[in-house]
């Protein structure tokens, strides 16, 4: 069994999950078929889980220590533990062979490079949004806690910023439609691919802020053709494979 | 037989050529061994020769006008004007498909988004260090006039701006290399595609400064294990298809 880890909410259920890079797995996962569990842990708590499993960091911080992040998974069937989301579906592409691939072959430089640039260029654009937004009702009191530490220049947003951001962020998707044709699913038109584990990641940690009943999400669903939506879609018709704790607060 | 246009230098022979996306072209042409001549024209004429061979704009000025950009095409053979280095490319492909294709099936998005996150990543880092060297012996005086006029802010960078510069343009181009294997020429392994026209123009277009000589050339080549060297190479040790006008000034 695949166990994975991401952030710590108050959210239960398949609602559950923060990080835009834990949602990628658990894309590639279900595409997948394989199961897994979803471990929440505090934000302050990662780089000691990290360490207790042996997952290593993925980057340094700004003083050259290890900065360790989320997501990482330990599979029980190999004894593996892997970070970096990239890294991950990579090493179940390899492992677990006779699943869909999510990196197909020639392909890895221009996936990576997707992953890496549309986080740069287009997850930015919503952060300063949803930022605005915390303290959430949803968010554990540490979580709030640390936005309100670490990232005070995100959480006062005026609501031109606001209205900005939407648009910046409406617009760099906008170049991603631009390429695809009308009627395509996925980034590769016919098969699905790392990313779409990307984009279909973005989309779903608005989902902490914005669930199906706001105007915001159904507005986002309707972007573009509607090719948003029927992204998210063909994720949820598939069947459900995580697992969920017996505790249900993990 | 392809007429490409791209901007006039005081540069002669192969060493013609300015904007990196027009290198994109000869690239894929090259790589192709499609026949071209290169039309080379003054900054200030690009929409006055666009609009008299009926090639479109590729995008809006600020004030909503249309923007006219280099390179575009003429091709005798179908009487067609495209406009818009992707979009000469994918012509090309659909046109001369015994050709090799640039844009693999399947990989349209994934290949035109490289091109713009690569510009908007890479390219934006060594803009500032080339326009520091303006005006250059081999600007015509109406290039060096325009620059002088519209990117007051580009041509004096200081020596700590144009390091950091550098470092940032090597450290973005250093996260692609890192998505490759050590023995990759391209960018999909062992076949080129439109990626590496990108990263082909990206590089080309720092010859109209540097040239073999020069320590920022040779250093260049060097980076990365050699790779960028590896990809000039692949060019160079193709028939050159390039027809050389009657008349050299042009």
């Amino acid at each position: 069994m695949i166990t994975l880890y991401d952030l710590k909410t108050l959210h239960t259920g398949t609602r559950r999950g923060i990080s835009p890079h834990t949602w990628k797995v658990r894309f590639a996962l279900r595409f997948k078929g394989i199961p897994y569990t979803l471990r929440c842990i505090e934000m302050g708590d990662i780089e000691a889980t990290a360490k207790s499993i042996g997952a290593l960091p993925t980057s340094k911080k700004a003083d050259g220590s290890p900065q360790y992040t989320i997501p990482f998974i330990q599979d029980s069937k190999t004894g593996k533990v892997i970070s970096d989301s990239f890294d991950i579906i990579e090493y179940l592409d390899i492992t677990y062979p006779e699943t869909i691939s999510m990196i197909p072959k020639g392909t890895r430089l221009l996936q990576g490079y997707f992953g890496q640039a549309a986080y740069k260029i287009i997850a930015t654009q919503i952060m300063p949004v949803s930022a605005s937004l915390i303290p959430t009702p949803y968010h554990t009191q540490g979580m709030a806690e640390w936005f309100r530490i670490t990232r005070p220049d995100f959480v006062k947003v005026s609501p031109e910023q606001e209205k900005e951001g939407w648009e910046k962020f409406r617009s760099e998707l906008g170049e991603v439609a631009r390429l695809m044709k009308e009627t395509d699913v996925f980034a590769m038109g016919d098969r699905v691919s790392f990313a779409d584990c990307v984009l279909f990641g973005q989309l779903m940690v608005l989902k902490f802020f914005w669930n199906e009943e706001t105007t915001e999400w159904k507005e986002m669903m309707n972007w573009h053709g509607g090719r948003w939506g029927r992204l998210i879609a063909a994720y949820y018709n598939l069947p459900d494979v995580e697992v969920q704790p017996e505790d249900p607060s993990s």
